[in-house]
């Protein structure tokens, strides 16, 4: 295998790791930033860095319409056309495509979809997937897989995992094998445990360099998630990374620590950037409102962000009365620092064996809601 | 007075000085971005530091409705407000009032208007304007004046620069001296060479720690800027600073430091950061432009900013085209570190008394145009 992942630390089903790329070291569990079309929205590369972050997610489907892929590889891959030298992780494009509704055509070969940009044919297999990903030089390249909507009947659900059976299997021939590269194969299933031990069978005997968990965080609630993660990844091999994609909040990333989760992706902190947002060890707090104003003091006291640290309250709440893009630069960074924060702080947790209670801890402050108003 | 100001260099007409504030020095020749509401759009205050700007300006009448001068003066005034430890200065408020067609009435206490972002009611004299400015802590404030529109009658330009030099005095009377902060009386005349000598005369009656020039850049054109750039400066004390306002384009600070102007503001950096365009040595460049899409050198390889240094213009046009962020902040930070270079290679031209061959190689550099096309 072309990644090697170690683990370095285990309480109850969760997994303290480190995962090595060729740009350079993950340390599980983590969670990627999103950089839909080559950027994380709102800020330099140097800034995410500096939050924590040691990967990103990168959407094919993105920027296959643009700028393409070609482009990218011809400006020497992601890493240097977007200035991030660590690790990044492709989604395999599949997702978005099948939200095309009405614009795609899904066949056992692939689907074929008009951009949602300029109306453009294109079309997404399994093998023009891995090419895509291999041309953005993408550390960690995701299968092409169908994620299956939810609700889905049983026979819906078996029908489009075995799909997505076949078509890890033609994702991972048409990957290129490389030292410090590699693919991670997607389990199916819905909330259907059979299916789901079906699925991962299935990718076991194919072989990744780990396993993602799909077709949750899609509808069903955190309790069905959480009912699907009691089981899912002990389905997963135990020795490779195990991520969950598209998840979330930040309780929904620590009850799926709990559950043996290794790796998240989510919009959330940089998309609530952008809606005046913040996440805080006491819940999330929309800095729009009123009662902000006068506010002198820093958004969460113990965060070392730039805006916790330099800023009131009352001027994060006057740039977002102005519309000014500071305002989503400065919660944008809050946002992501707080996610790696929380990673952060369910690592160090893990690896002293008091992941319980950090878990307590963090539903009780959750709990509380935003500090009294002044 | 409770500025000072040194003049450590002469060339011609041209000044290099140092302008001594609470909040630091300002080196002159010197261009001051502008911070309407209380942020440099798009930028972060260490941001703004790191291209080498030591002043900011700051809108009175963007301020004063939103978040309003008592606001900023509880959060410790707007240095800390914003997170910007050097010298800032404000204007006056009255530009921007003035520009209220049809939702201001003028009279000779002050000028009656509604704000524009909710229609409340304010009034604009030349006591409240000092007063908030007061209260933003501003370390140069600048006197309440009618901004003579342009084209005028002489007669129009008469009245019009006869009352604003009653309030120039009463702007005076009102403002709070200060160690380390200053005001500013405001030259104005339209472009009628003995009605400028005359305000220059009454404000020198008066007594300030610099003198503006304003009136210009209102649509008269380089050529007759120009032209009462040829004598205005010269109509003011030679040891105090002349802030000319407003202005401008490179093309247009290169001629009025030739013709002894020594501060300088205007949005025309930041602005063009949101609309694509980039300040270069060789003239502007529309990033935008489908020439540049597979563009892998940088903007301008002498530059030093971030966009310069990290990135192809392949990828900047790419940012530009998916309308993201980064494009607008990366864009802004070069056109302010731009704005800056230019600013201290004027400042190193004049103490090295070659000022001529610098403006001659400026001119020479910026109509060859960007470099040819791959």
């Amino acid at each position: 295998m072309s990644l090697k992942f170690e683990i370095i630390g285990r309480q109850g089903k969760s997994r303290r790791g480190r995962l090595h790329t060729k740009h350079g070291i993950v340390e599980t569990p983590a969670f990627m930033p999103v950089g839909t079309c080559g950027t994380v929205k709102a800020m330099m590369p140097e800034s995410v860095a500096a939050t924590g972050a040691q990967i990103l997610l990168g959407n094919t489907y993105h920027l296959m319409l643009r700028p393409g892929a070609d482009l990218v590889a011809k400006m020497g891959g992601l890493h240097k056309f977007m200035n991030w030298d660590k690790p990044i992780l492709t989604d395999s494009g599949g997702f978005q495509v099948m939200s095309l509704t009405g614009l795609r055509k899904l066949t056992e070969e692939g689907v074929t979809f008009s951009s949602h940009v300029d109306g453009k044919k294109f079309f997404l297999s399994p093998e023009e997937s891995m090419s895509i990903q291999h041309k953005l030089d993408s550390n960690i390249t995701m299968a092409l897989d169908e994620c299956t909507p939810f609700p889905a009947t049983y026979e819906q659900a078996k029908k489009s995992m075995e799909m997505s059976m076949r078509w890890a299997r033609r994702s991972r021939e048409a990957f290129v094998d490389r030292e410090g590269y590699g693919i991670f194969g997607i389990q199916q299933g819905s909330v259907f445990e059979d299916l789901r031990a079906e699925s991962a069978e299935k990718l076991k005997a194919i072989g990744f360099d780990g396993y993602a968990i799909g077709g949750l965080a899609v509808g069903e609630g955190q309790e069905k998630m959480f009912e699907v993660l009691d089981y899912a990844p002990g389905q997963l091999p135990d020795d490779k990374p195990r991520y969950l994609m598209g998840v979330g909040r930040p309780d929904d990333i620590v009850g799926a620590v709990l559950r043996g989760v290794d790796m998240f992706d989510c919009v959330m902190p940089t998309r609530s950037g952008r809606t005046s947002q913040a996440f805080t060890s006491r819940g999330t707090v929309n800095i729009r409102n009123a009662r902000h104003r006068e506010d002198h003091r820093p958004l969460e006291a113990e965060c070392d962000c730039p805006l916790c640290k330099n800023y009131t309250r009352a001027y994060i709440h006057h740039l977002q009365k102005c519309n000014e893009v500071l305002a989503v630069m400065l919660l944008t960074w809050h946002n992501i620092r707080y996610y790696q924060r929380l990673m952060a702080g369910l690592r160090q947790a893990i690896e002293e064996k008091r992941l319980e209670e950090f878990a307590a801890d963090f539903y009780a402050r959750q709990a509380m809601g935003d500090i009294p108003e002044l």
